[in-house]
């Protein structure tokens, strides 16, 4: 027995609340640690890749898109969702990559996972680094809308670190190709 | 007109799905910058706080709990919803800390905010980085179990670029702290 086992909670009862195409929510019953119920509100998620393409010349290509939950457009690396529970990560974000800018990658480092929020989703990203960058053709999807710019790590850093970059996934990708680079 | 406004996506109509404890779920319809009709699934969120209580002698308080969304114990940074929306965030990160570890802090650093997932919430969560501390009793409620531990920032870096540590709100603030310390 791990010695942090007395902290878990078991499921008792898993009720669906809600199927999307994005969002699959449930409401489960629990037990604590302590013995008493308890419910957690969770949401089900195929997973998801993100990818830092960065250029020769020291430059990320970049994404502005309009997200709808937090009524902006906003600052971000390609990214997408996993086609199926189980898909390969780097296939997907070769995929993803490849679509959304057009670009396939010589070089593909796994900077590694992370939950964007633990507390109420399973969901879990991985983030790439690509480098060795070719240009191609879009493949954007006629209902998608993004565009594209090249911007210095460097100053990508400094936007992130005084909070004009707000995505997380581009937060955690940015800091971590950094310093990966040992910049 | 903002350069970028032509990516903007615009409602027609919210339909609320489930509004639970913690998670608000809403189904919208939505009118694309082409004129078609969409759907975006969103869930709406009050908001969260995080903090890195960073010691005199250069280590941070972590907390370990089971996250039942990934079925797991993981170490976390000290974190918590705002109580209402609009409640001021500095202060809900002084009574998360203290709640949960018991510890009062002389200095108080924004670090920036950052959302989670924008492609389906609203959360947005603050990051503060608190020094000058001063300890006390935790104040738990009967059904809340997390253990603390103090470990050095610099080893916390290398379990964030390594993969150990997983949860996003505490890669950014580790991430963050270290780079704003010049680490």
């Amino acid at each position: 027995m791990n010695e942090y086992d007395i902290l878990k909670e078991t499921c008792l009862h898993s009720e669906p609340i809600f199927d999307g195409v994005v969002l699959h929510v449930y409401k489960d019953d629990i037990r604590l640690p302590n013995g008493h119920e308890s419910t957690r509100e969770v949401i089900r998620h195929l997973g998801a890749v993100a990818i830092v393409p960065l250029t020769d010349d020291g430059k990320v290509i970049m994404e502005r898109q309009f997200r709808y939950p937090v009524d902006a457009v906003i600052s971000e690396i390609p990214a997408g969702k996993l086609d199926s529970l189980g898909e390969d990560r780097l296939d997907a974000a070769k995929r993803e990559l490849r679509e959304e800018t057009g670009i396939t990658a010589d070089e593909w480092i796994n900077l590694g996972d992370y939950h964007p929020s633990a507390a109420y989703t399973d969901e879990r990203l991985t983030i790439y680094l690509a480098r060795g960058l070719h240009r191609g053709q879009q493949e954007l999807d006629e209902d998608e809308f993004l565009h594209l710019e090249e911007i210095p790590l460097n100053r990508l850093v400094d936007l992130v670190m005084d909070g004009t970059i707000t995505d997380g996934k581009t937060q955690i990708g940015l800091l971590k190709a950094a310093r990966y680079l040992g910049k």
